[in-house]
């Protein structure tokens, strides 16, 4: 149930094509307090209800819970969400023994792009691919949580 | 997913007895905004998620989404919640053709005992037992979510 991750801005979507493996994610939250955050999300024709802990003092491990749900009664707590929803297409890009998972966001996020890569613990070592621009782990502004009431295209 | 009850203060509690079906129930909650309470419950060996919507103007009425979940897990995510952890036992009545629920509850809410009865159309008629108090059908003081911040025995 603990995550390890590290997030980074991408510089561009050259890398990405049509055979990328890629789904597409809403996502909504019930509740976007820090300690405790509880997202319902849409995964192409699934859909899942995940829980959140605190992130650790580095932003990098956070105790994370996650159920599948139907994806009917999904739309129905989606409706109960605060302010907005996020709309995103995921891609899945293995990189020299990695998994980066790419958000391209759309809708009122539109123009940010976030890759995250999953680490078996924190100090774990990995090649840097060239389109992996700076790295904002443990930055709330970029957490998907954050960006459900202050969507990215507001921020200027 | 809509739930129609009404709620009222108990008077007494000389009509329960070692007979009557209860449970050890323990909930505490990720989100406590009125328009969309996120509950996690343990109900004996058992354990469950609830998501509740707003209530209707009358009180009586709101969606509710429900889902078993793993027991461990609960108490993980019950460690994650707001405040203080509500304790009762909720005893099965049987009246007159309908169902009370009877919450007795304990710790930080000792004193506090609540009677709900749940209706199939808001209008429903139905028997009062003598035990039954006054009726406290959608004040917030006595919802659970408000009770978990606000413990009964802190009213004074």
């Amino acid at each position: 149930m603990i995550e390890i991750e590290r997030k980074y801005k991408v510089k561009n979507t050259n890398f990405l094509n049509a055979l990328s493996h890629s789904f597409k994610i809403a996502q909504g939250y019930l509740n976007t307090h820090p300690e405790r955050t509880v997202r319902i999300r849409t995964r192409d024709d699934k859909a899942y209800i995940t829980i959140k802990g605190k992130s650790n003092e580095k932003g990098t491990s956070r105790l994370e819970w996650e159920k599948e749900i139907n994806p009917e009664e999904a739309q129905q707590l989606l409706m109960l969400c605060e302010d907005f929803i996020i709309e995103k297409t995921r891609y899945i890009v293995p990189y020299r023994g990695h998994t980066f998972e790419i958000d391209v966001f759309s809708g009122l996020n539109e123009g940010l792009i976030i890759a995250e890569i999953e680490l078996s613990h924190e100090d774990e070592i990995f090649e840097k691919p060239e389109w992996l621009g700076e790295e904002v782990t443990g930055d709330v502004k970029y957490y998907n949580a954050y960006l459900s009431n202050h969507p990215y295209n507001n921020w200027n």
